[in-house]
């Protein structure tokens, strides 16, 4: 008998508690499993022995909690963003000391993590210290992220209920910009600071009649004349014009394109805080074009709101769980859960990978979804996304707003 | 017998078409009425002639369109932000006289405008110009605004809608805030530049423990240093710190704070087009706390969400619609639809008012709403918004996102 621990890093999703409730539910059902710990923010919890037991959590009532889980957005452990050193400098060794330590302390025998390219190189860093110190503790990833740009996966939990949002939201701004006669630009920021396929979630209610005119993703270089002469065109049919770009696009010298009026900041991973291309073209638009113009951003509510999850993405990201559970059960370690498309009509096969072969990777849209003239998808990459999103996660309401799991239900 | 003609006008809400079905619906009960004219973008319709007859779109299975058209968000029959010269002068005699001659083209003895302050402006304007002309149409405004500050009417179709989309994204954000252990604050901007009813929803998801630290609403002035004294007491007890601010707080000299940071432009009403408070503030916090901020508006989806209507909102909106009708019916002219609430359990009734009563006029959020600190509200206030949340609306989906009217329905 061992116990396992269990923790959630990066950005929350939407999704990212259903992989949780996967995992959790699996486990209960082991009867080689002994306690089932939680981190509280990743990583950061390990290294500050802030460990929660959730086993009696669920010691009554689990069917119905675990399906609350499931329908609850944020990471119900909390999370972090800590950029673990390099495994064999003197910081490295005692960082991993003190995780070696606190898996030591709680017996644990699996260690599950939800998270998202870098949460996976956590995975990886870890399987392999594990290997040298001949510690038989079991790492496992499960993947998470809004951005789909996990590689080796089909897609990626969290992703589908994000490209429901984002197209949801998309067609009623397109509603909102056709109402007036007068010309104008409205430019929608999507996120996605390496991939596109955010944005082009963005571009599918074209297929209601409803559509942003043209969708630019970080995979095209970004020039302020083409896009310029492509609202132009639009203009000559429709006065109300809306686009989608990436937070994330770049020009041809490969800089974010707007950069002049980004913020800056970067986060723990390096990753620069992105913040204005919407508001830079909103400028740019006003004084080349001389029309109207308003930029924003769809921001958090893409990665977070619980009311327009994807069903397919929810029970994926619990099934994800799940495997994650039945392959530490086989044996394996090192690895990440993934899913393989199996063709019409749409299902996948669950699956694992050596996560050496993820960690730190990006997968981009690939050419054949975007048109040549890059600024818009082709059908292949509708028909790509659309299973993804396909059914509804009915919320309990109170109170006129959805009713989840209570906050800190995990927390000491 | 006579014909009538309906516009929308100004800003799109998600019940604005729940207004427009329940006209259409009692005018279709109704012998006396002939043909349904719609203004294609309100009155710039009527000055252009871009009328379009409605009528027959209904011939057949009228329930299920009109249902259809309820939970369609955005002007269906496109809207405008004209402001109607002052009658008198030598262009409101030229509008005028083109907008009767137009009325009298169309033999049009009842007019429809489903609109905000200025709208009813417009509503009063006509109807005293078709007085001093001894034209006998009747000039009917039915209110919109998500503002809700729209006077002697309890509140205002499209405010329930978007106090449950504010409320339920804002619990979303809290959520999504409250997952690290780094401190850091995080600013939503709210729509509301003159009164903070929709700033003041966004307090309701303290009622499940996923609340905003404070909200700041426009009828509070406000101070810098008191928001950051704020700030820090939060982080006194949690490292993410959540704040809403209306787009519109102002400061103590009556300007709207942060405004060196403001884009400077206006809408057609003078209405200035506000940016920029929660990026403002995000900087100050940085600059003045050294930890991280993010500051973003909820923008466009606030209006025109369709996937978080109100029940309520709906049902009372397409009502205040039909009580446009009956109120014409039986001779009135130069009014308004509005409603008075009931008391406990919650219900209210539906009436009229002299429109003179209510164009220009504005209804901010009262002091019993506030608490004495100016940073939250009461739990009257909560009391007066939650019935106005209460119900969901189920929209059809297709391909993943919700299924409407179909674009243009009403265009020739």
């Amino acid at each position: 008998m061992f116990n396992v621990m269990i923790g959630q890093s990066g950005g929350p999703t939407c999704a990212i508690n259903a992989s949780l409730a996967g995992i959790i539910g699996e486990c209960l059902k082991a009867p080689e499993i002994g306690r089932i710990y939680g981190m509280i923010g990743g990583i950061e919890g390990v290294l500050n022995d802030n460990i929660v037991d959730i086993t009696s959590l669920f010691a009554d009532g689990a069917e119905e909690k675990l399906s609350l889980l499931s329908s609850t957005p944020s990471s119900a452990l909390g999370s972090c963003r800590i950029k673990l050193p390099e495994p064999g400098t003197t910081e490295g060794d005692g960082t991993y000391g003190r995780i070696f330590s606190v898996i030591e302390k709680y017996s644990v025998g699996a260690f599950f993590y939800i998270g998202g390219n870098d949460s996976m190189d956590t995975v990886k860093k870890l399987s392999q210290i594990a290997e040298s110190r001949s510690c038989r503790t079991r790492f496992i990833g499960v993947p998470k992220t809004i951005d789909n740009d996990i590689v080796m996966t089909d897609h990626t939990p969290g992703y589908g209920s994000a490209a429901k949002y984002v197209a949801s939201t998309v067609q009623d701004i397109a509603a909102d910009c056709s109402v007036y006669s007068v010309k104008s630009v409205t430019i929608v920021e999507i996120m996605g600071r390496d991939s596109g396929w955010l944005t082009a979630a963005a571009a599918l209610p074209s297929l209601h009649g409803y559509g942003p005119d043209y969708v630019y993703m970080p995979e095209v270089p970004f020039d302020v004349d083409s896009f310029l002469a492509d609202v132009e065109k639009a203009h000559r049919t429709h006065p109300g014009v809306l686009v989608c770009v990436s937070e994330g696009v770049k020009d041809r010298s490969g800089e974010y394109a707007g950069s002049s009026d980004m913020s800056g900041k970067a986060d723990v991973f390096g990753n620069k805080y992105l913040a204005g291309i919407a508001r830079y073209l909103e400028h740019v638009v006003r004084e080349r074009l001389g029309c109207k113009a308003r930029g924003f951003g769809l921001s958090i509510p893409q990665r977070c709101a619980s009311y327009l999850m994807s069903a397919t993405d929810i029970a994926e990201s619990e099934e994800a769980g799940r495997t994650a559970v039945r392959a530490m059960l086989g044996g394996a370690t090192g690895i990440m859960v993934n899913f393989i498309r199996q063709g019409e009509p749409y299902r996948i096969e669950y699956s694992t990978v050596d996560v050496a072969r993820v960690a730190k990777k990006v997968k981009y849209v690939p050419s054949d979804y975007i048109r040549p003239a890059g600024n818009m998808v082709t059908k292949a990459c509708f028909d790509y996304i659309l299973p993804l999103t396909e059914g509804e996660v009915s919320q309990r309401y109170e109170k006129g707003m959805p009713a989840y799991l209570p906050a800190g239900f995990f927390r000491k």
